[in-house]
């Protein structure tokens, strides 16, 4: 936000900022009511102010429209009561897309358009590191592949994640106990510093709200705890454009083994947000059990068709459901976390590098998107997955080089085709097919090319990172000739 | 068969034959009904005898008791009824331990009793193929680590196998149409001596009665023509220790695709199995279908709860399920099909050895059994899946290495034992575990082994084939250090 001649000038998915002051007696978290209306025309949004400490009000707000905005305050109290001003929205810089949408039913895009493929990695607590170790992360990511981050509001109490985190969201401490009803506005400062930071980088914050992972009692705040907690980070962070809401990591372990979460409070949760976020950002929940790991007698995944749900965020070991989940949901399939590579003592965290780019080819190509994580043992205990750092693994550069291959052409809007249940397929209309063998390596493949016309082939091997134009161009029954190793893709291109 | 102090001596579980010339005119294989009794003390067992053609009639038994069994013939011609006899039955030799049975609900066992572990291959129709072929077949399996064979009676139609069988079952041809009742007594003839050197080379005969890769009418006899078949066969065939009966490869090809066989029928050919074979050998069936890779929406395996079924024959892609089916069963498991090692375009066929070693060490850790298949492609079209011959491929050695491993020691009874979803594991009581990590590369498991019990533990690398004993001995809970790399399993032995 700039000043221009007068009038403030915010660019299009930026974020107007409107500072206030008022009361700092009681506990102003809960006592006031701080909302502000924005108008564009006709059309009139309300957003949530919220209290940032030490007497100051915060109201932000993320236009759309170009042109002229104005607003008003709403307020309990009468100091923050009736404030006005105005802005304009002008065009965006040249790498601000807006905010990530569904698109297409199965895919995603900017609100400007261009398609947004989705290759996230996980760090989940990066964030409560210490500022030396966060700036290394954000070197690693500025170099890596990824898009996306999936990272948690909270910290994080598991194996390897055993030290006190750097600060925290409510006052208090662990030894004092903490003040649910009293934020620390230090910590979300920090949190919407790091979630800017991503956004420069071009990243998405896919923000965890809640995960079970806990010592400190923020998986169980109670109903009232929960709610102000959600509308408080809607109120600081719905402004923000590279937001995504998580609404958990692995929910059903709280409901099912912590027994502090129900059903209904997940879809409370979930009309919290669509409530209060006039921008309506992605929203997603992710789960622990699958159907086939736990012999298929236990599923008990969020229903992902209810409205509020913009995107299925999976945890599941194979990418081969990825079309069954596209017909059940009919929304976008992120698998969010399907093991890591790594060499960490549990299964999710310890295959091999072709592997995990395996699952991110088999997902691409039936029509679905991936999330990298990474879990190498370290002499100081410093794993990606969680604590962010520094990549050791082999399968970034891969990935990197299948985004490069999503995004290169038109837009990439893939639907699964069945070529062998062996094979992970996919096809934008008659134009374009991406197939994948995997770790299957056959010497040919006769595939059904769609009849009367002719495509060139061009065959990848994933792992080497080559693209190998075949000679001639092919039609309808097509005899394909492969090397006969693992790891092998063609990408079939209809030409004259 | 010998005769000695006048008497005629058979070995236990040896085959005893008498030999008797009849009636040639008319059909013999449909009008002359020839049974024999054959009692030991007061317990008898009628087994039906068959034509062999040229005005030969023989009949076959299986004597199970040392000691004097008498016969005496029945038949609906004069000339061969009432014909009376008897023999001895002496000690087997060295290497006969008699049929196999289930033994332990999971597992197998020798009629003596001494254990049996199924290492199968598939060669559907090696026997088919022409004496010179035929005759490497054997040699390759005499120094193959494979004691149970998959093979057809009826020739196979399919990719790879278009050339014309070396005989058929049936009087006839494909040019002039074949008369199903009538038999071809050197096909069987040829049949038995192939079973018998298998006999020789200790492997048994999962002789497959039916199967849906026809070109000339045998997955379509009519039902007076199947069962008058299965008749034959097990008249034949039943007194041959190391014969196994699966009833089909494949079988719900033949209900819903074919439409030449009917769910009743199956289980009808079950029951003219149960009520001809005296032996009781195994008899199983074999899908085509599974639940997880056709979308689990079509299950439509054959019910191995019925009290005919001996084992569960699989096919399936992954033994993750073992332990599921070992409980829906309560039978022993085979998975007689989980894709081959090799380079075919077909996904079951392109496997790397890797993938078909951990295939078999997932399926044994978890209390189950597992079948080897090979399809490298071949200049002359030799696949040993179908054709036999040779032996191209990585696994077998690796498969001899996991016997080997079986072998050793005490009797294995495994019941699979819960490590994590990503470990393959089995027990033994409190004495004996066998874990598996498979293509997961842990540098370190925390195994919980039983209380107040030592156990001496050896680290297997299952691909470079060495067993390395670990320093110390473990209780309880017992962080072990690993390699990192994958295919590596754990052998965990109580000791003082």
């Amino acid at each position: 936000m700039t000043a221009n001649h007068g009038m403030m000038e915010v660019e299009r998915w930026g974020r107007f900022e409107l500072d206030l002051e008022g009361p700092k007696e009681g506990n102003p978290f809960n006592n006031i009511e701080l909302k502000a209306v924005f108008s564009y025309e006709n059309r009139s949004i309300q957003v949530d102010g919220f209290y940032d400490g030490e007497g100051q009000y915060k109201v932000r707000f993320m236009p759309d429209k170009l042109g002229e905005w104005n607003f008003t305050t709403i307020c309990n109290h009468d100091t923050l009561n009736k404030k006005q001003g105005s802005f304009t929205c002008i065009a965006p810089r040249e790498n601000n897309h807006g905010p990530v949408r569904a698109d297409s039913q199965a895919h995603f895009a900017y609100a400007d358009g261009t398609p947004f493929y989705p290759f996230g990695t996980t760090a989940y607590v990066w964030n409560h590191q210490g500022e030396e170790l966060e700036r290394k992360t954000l070197e690693t990511l500025k170099n890596a592949p990824f898009n996306k981050i999936r990272m948690c509001v909270f910290p994080k109490h598991y194996d390897y994640n055993l030290h006190e985190p750097a600060d925290f969201p409510f006052v208090g401490s662990k030894a004092e106990g903490f003040d649910f009803s009293q934020f620390n506005p230090n910590f979300f400062a920090k949190l919407e510093k790091q979630i800017d930071e991503l956004n420069e980088l071009g990243i998405e914050a896919d923000l965890i709200l809640f995960h079970p992972y806990d010592r400190w009692g923020f998986s169980d705040l109670g109903t009232e705890g929960d709610d102000r907690y959600l509308k408080y980070v809607v109120a600081r962070l719905g402004s923000f454009r590279n937001i995504w809401w998580s609404l958990a990591n692995e929910y059903d372990l709280m409901n099912e083994y912590l027994k502090t979460k129900k059903m209904a409070d997940w879809d409370r949760f979930f009309q919290i947000i669509q409530e209060k976020d006039p921008y309506q950002h992605l929203s997603s929940i992710h789960n622990w059990h699958n159907p086939e790991i736990h012999y298929r007698n236990n599923n008990h995944w969020y229903d992902h068709n209810k409205p509020w749900v913009s995107h299925a965020s999976i945890q599941h070991h194979d990418n081969y459901f990825v079309p069954e989940w596209r017909e059940t949901y009919r929304k976008p399939i992120i698998n969010d976390e399907c093991r890591y590579e790594g060499n960490i003592n549990h299964g999710w965290g310890n295959i091999m590098a072709q592997k995990m780019v395996q699952l991110f080819w088999e997902g691409v190509c039936r029509g679905g998107y991936v999330t990298h994580g990474e879990t190498y043992m370290h002499p100081e205990g410093i794993i990606w997955w969680s604590h962010g750092g520094e990549l050791h693994g082999d399968s970034p550069e891969r990935i990197a080089f299948l985004r490069r291959i999503m995004e290169d052409g038109p837009a990439k809007r893939l639907t699964p085709i069945y070529y062998g249940w062996d094979v992970a397929a996919g096809k934008m209309g008659e134009e374009y097919i991406l197939a994948y063998f995997g770790d299957s390596r056959p010497s040919f493949k006769i595939l059904p090319l769609p009849e009367g016309k002719r495509y060139k082939v061009e065959l990848i091997d994933t792992w080497e990172m080559k693209i190998i134009p075949l000679e001639g161009t092919y039609t309808n029954e097509s005899k394909i000739k492969l090397p006969g190793k693992p790891y092998i893709a063609l990408r079939i291109t209809e030409t004259e």
